[in-house]
């Protein structure tokens, strides 16, 4: 008998001095800027901006997201990271004693700190699925929530792809988002890797078919290759007033509104925004079949650019010697770890990985 | 196998015009007060008192809780309801980032229309085991909440006697108050009917043992023959500097404490709170065993003045003609209802309630 | 020209072994409640009833008060306390980033310990001409925040009485009810004292046709001669949803509605609420004159139940022996006090305090 | 006489199509950033980080700040904007019934869309004296706010700079300072623009004095030639535990923070940080001297790098045909204008304005 005993501290608290690694699979924002990106801002250097998103550039940016979605009827926001983003988007429209709906792995309901309940509102967590809510679980939860004793469910919140690098298929989309509407729930989709799943293997569902179920999404882009920045996307009319009240008002409001206007046109300009997605999807693929294939297990199979490889507690030490790396959690013999790739990682780095594991099991 | 669909509707959204009931077992609030309350407040009625509880009534009932609890070196506040108390206390020294542990069952992370979200923090949930919460969830949950990504526990909040009316006994409660030390968690107890677990025949604690273990609790007096009025107990000095800037803060500060201050005067005169709640219990137990022996089955023993009887979903509504109370679970073939005894219920209220339900089955 | 300007500590801090008053002008709320009130809880405490406020006699007081407004589409809750209830009809439509307005001596802005903006949000101050907000001040501090980097007006929040127990005339309502509407927002009326106003010799205006210009409003009863209770009458569908929600949220829910609801029904029946706030003006206008007779100065002229006599800062200790009262503002050679006159104030009273004033003038 | 009237629409709102300006004179953040800032980042952009600003590079730009300072003992944090600085910072001690003490132009008080609030904390005003809080006005406020009924004074909020480009000057600093720790407050310094304020030519305090003196106090990057950043110093230990925490819980927690940390470090390597302040001094005081040499009055004397310059309102047009520049404050005839100059602005640019503005008078 197995059980899990708990998560383990980050890997950011080692002493990481000691660590003489070879590759960083930690995360995908370990970089400064996807190159483009600044050369970009050193060509824009030269000339002066309206601030607060209020410049032409930004709107350039806007217009090329929505003809990605294929939507006019949209409102784009630039704001600096993806928890600030969740917390504007989702505390603008509640009302005091509302409550959105998330899978007990969400972002918001584990790794943003409280800050949903800082604005007020409860996260009502049911269980994931290898991360993902079940659309049966929002009716159950929606459905004991009946009265006024209770808080009042009016948002679900996902993401896509999940925090376990999994991916909601078309059809499961399309039924969270046929329950949402039955029950009256807004659907808001967290994408802070959604360039990996558009860009998937696996995906089976375009951007635009995928944003027209939504309410209010967000790209995001600090994960995919820019110095800062996310773009939230609201389709859903209730939301669009005052928006920008909201995001000043919680603190999101970035004065050089123009940077992540840049940032966003560079990505949406060329392809570069799937292009980035796509490779770093291709080297998580490469190193997961690489590592099946000298025995390693997995907790999920590989959708996106997050594959989690369980190892032996003893080689867990040796590992940290070469590689950059969360624990993810320990269990009596056993600890499973995440490795992230991003877009700087080649496939010579995988293959020299692959080579080091090989010796440590 | 399917079991739990979900709770249903609070008993008083039925039409209550058709309910020519015998006997309200639905609450222990359904009066408006103790006989004796009420002769008290009328006698007091020509004086004229210093408002905001600051009257020497007040400070005479806080006299009289001191001793209850053999300890001077306590703060004693007077709140008007329940879950207003909860907020104040839980919300006063919490930093924004912290948080209160509670098992699922716990009044403040279902019943109470997410008011501690409210003031910013989140309520950690883990499993109830018949409404207890058990010290080694308190460590697991405590530690994998390592680091700044997360909120950080700070304050454990249980309910004496639980939600389901079951008894926390000495060594449990023992158990927890250390494991609360050893973790620097603070220990605060919602006894809303603290009463009837004190006059339990099941009790293994006296009252001056219980507060000791605690930083905070609440004594329960709407449910135990108060027009309204709970006496926040403070023992920690931490939580004592300021208290009263957080209730007047949080909407809690009732004008005319010097009523609240008379009637906790009352309940401690005479031993009349513990007469009360030895009652309430008593006629629970009476019903209870009374139902054992026509053979009705119960979600579980009966500890203090809530029971949970099982019935075949087809009685409930006759059940309904008869009686007031609430439905807790609706499976496919059975529904869990509730029975709450309070003070005024008598011995033949008891037998004709059996003769009826015996009818039925 | 010099003049201190602060405000010295509430009476309540005197050290209160040291009165031996005659007569307690500190407030309204320092008895427990008028007689009929406790006698008809009294005849009620052989019943049962369904709690927060969905009972029978508290539909019945809410037709009573409909039928006082002559509006039948109205809704009305009770709550325990006036700052809970200002807490909860401001918090419960405003978006976060909205603001209400109030003049700078509101109750809101200065004596309720920050609670709106424990809901987050911000009350915006206009000054106090004798404790009214002026229309023209209205619409100037709207068009000084006319942008997202401010808060957005929503709401303006007046008392009638006010603060200083000063009337609005109906001329003043219908310009503040007409510059609401222009400007699209809301008016919400604190009527902790509302009794006193519409049966002051000064007012010009009915209760019906005072209700119609706001879109919610409270009626004061803790002020007026019950234990304890507020009705708030919600005139604007905008906020009628959901509200029971955010009394619950924000700890404003009463367990025992029923007593307010037997306390309102009290209040409406036989005239009993505008009786008591007569008998509380007529106090107040005798003692007035009587000391305007005596050559006593006022801040300003008596409308209501509150006056604020004028003294030389040496005759305050001595009338401390006599009375309990409330220290205003204490200037270099003069203090403004407050004297409140509730219900059960006599003439002999008056007379004998006039004896006493008169030999330490 | 009447004056004021109201504030009008930032000049963003302007159709921006149809101003073919010369020169940027609306602030001091319309440029992406500094050159050398771009280049350093370009430079790091081979390397891999550990994220949330716990990499080396975060780690020497630190200890440049300490050493700035002369204090070791300091925390240093970097967040992406002011607005989310002072609302972590504010909001992460105070307890939910503490206030802060702003004066009425101070930045929390009007231009940050209730932020503070948004965290339930009050901002107590009061009257700014060329954007300056007087020590006296503290005791002031202090005193009136004695009891649980009002909200309780914490911490005061200054800028230094202040919003209308004044400076505080030592000898007030010491007063403030010591004011606020005979009282227990807090002393948090906004410094948005803090390098222009120890660059003036009017300043007569050391960097290391002017931290010494404060509780906490940021370090503007964004008005001086940063992407994005502000450097939060924290010298009271009362704040210094689980800073963190609260950076995460309000959002401010930057992702990547390496990136304000190589910024950081380029502006505290060879003086980058006070070049920029005193070079946008200078532009400021030239354009200044020059205006007033062709009869331009000005709300204020140049102390750093924002001017007011008063023009009559039929010029207004005119100008705005030229420059961009922000409309402060219409009155009957004139209308205030902002001029910011910032650090790319040159001699040349001044002579120019100057031309089309002697021209236009």
């Amino acid at each position: 008998m197995i059980f899990i005993l708990y998560l383990i501290k980050m890997c950011y608290n080692m002493d990481i001095e000691k660590v003489i690694y070879m590759v960083n699979f930690r995360n995908d924002y370990c970089f400064i800027a996807h190159d483009e990106v600044l050369k970009q801002l050193m060509e824009y250097n030269n000339k002066t901006f309206v601030g607060y998103g209020l410049d032409e550039v930004s709107e350039e940016a806007k217009q090329l997201i929505k003809k990605e979605i294929k939507n006019e009827n949209v409102d784009v926001h630039f704001l600096p990271g993806g928890t600030i983003t969740n917390k504007v988007l989702i505390s603008h429209l509640l009302r005091p004693y509302e409550c959105v709906i998330s899978c007990d792995s969400g972002h918001i309901a584990t790794h943003e700190t409280g800050t949903i309940e800082q604005s007020g509102h409860k996260v009502l967590t049911v269980p994931n699925y290898e991360g993902k809510i079940k659309a049966e679980d929002i009716k159950k939860v929606f459905y004991t929530h009946p009265d006024e004793h209770m808080v009042k469910p009016k948002m679900v919140y996902i993401s896509q792809p999940t925090e376990f690098g999994t991916l909601y298929k078309k059809e499961e989309l399309l039924q969270i988002s046929k329950t949402c509407k039955e029950l009256g729930l807004y659907l808001y989709v967290d994408g802070a890797r959604l360039a990996t799943a558009l860009t998937s293997h696996l995906n089976d569902i375009t951007f635009s078919e995928f944003a027209s179920l939504t309410d209010a999404f967000y790209i995001g882009g600090t994960k995919n290759g820019l110095i800062l920045g996310e773009a939230l996307v609201v389709l859903n009319e209730d939301f669009k007033k005052d928006m920008r009240y909201s995001i000043k008002h919680f603190g999101g409001m970035y004065c050089k509104g123009f940077v992540t206007g840049i940032e966003f046109k560079t990505m949406f300009t060329n392809n570069l925004f799937f292009e980035i997605g796509k490779k770093q999807n291709e080297m998580a693929n490469k190193l997961y079949n690489e590592l099946l294939n000298i025995g390693v297990k997995f907790l999920y199979k590989q959708e996106t650019n997050q594959i989690f490889p369980i190892f032996k507690n003893e080689i867990i030490e040796e590992l940290r010697k070469y590689f950059m790396f969360e624990l993810w959690e320990r269990k009596e013999e056993e600890t499973i770890i995440r490795f992230v790739t991003h877009y700087k990682v080649t496939d010579n780095d995988i293959e020299e990985a692959i080579n080091i594991i090989k010796k440590l099991l």
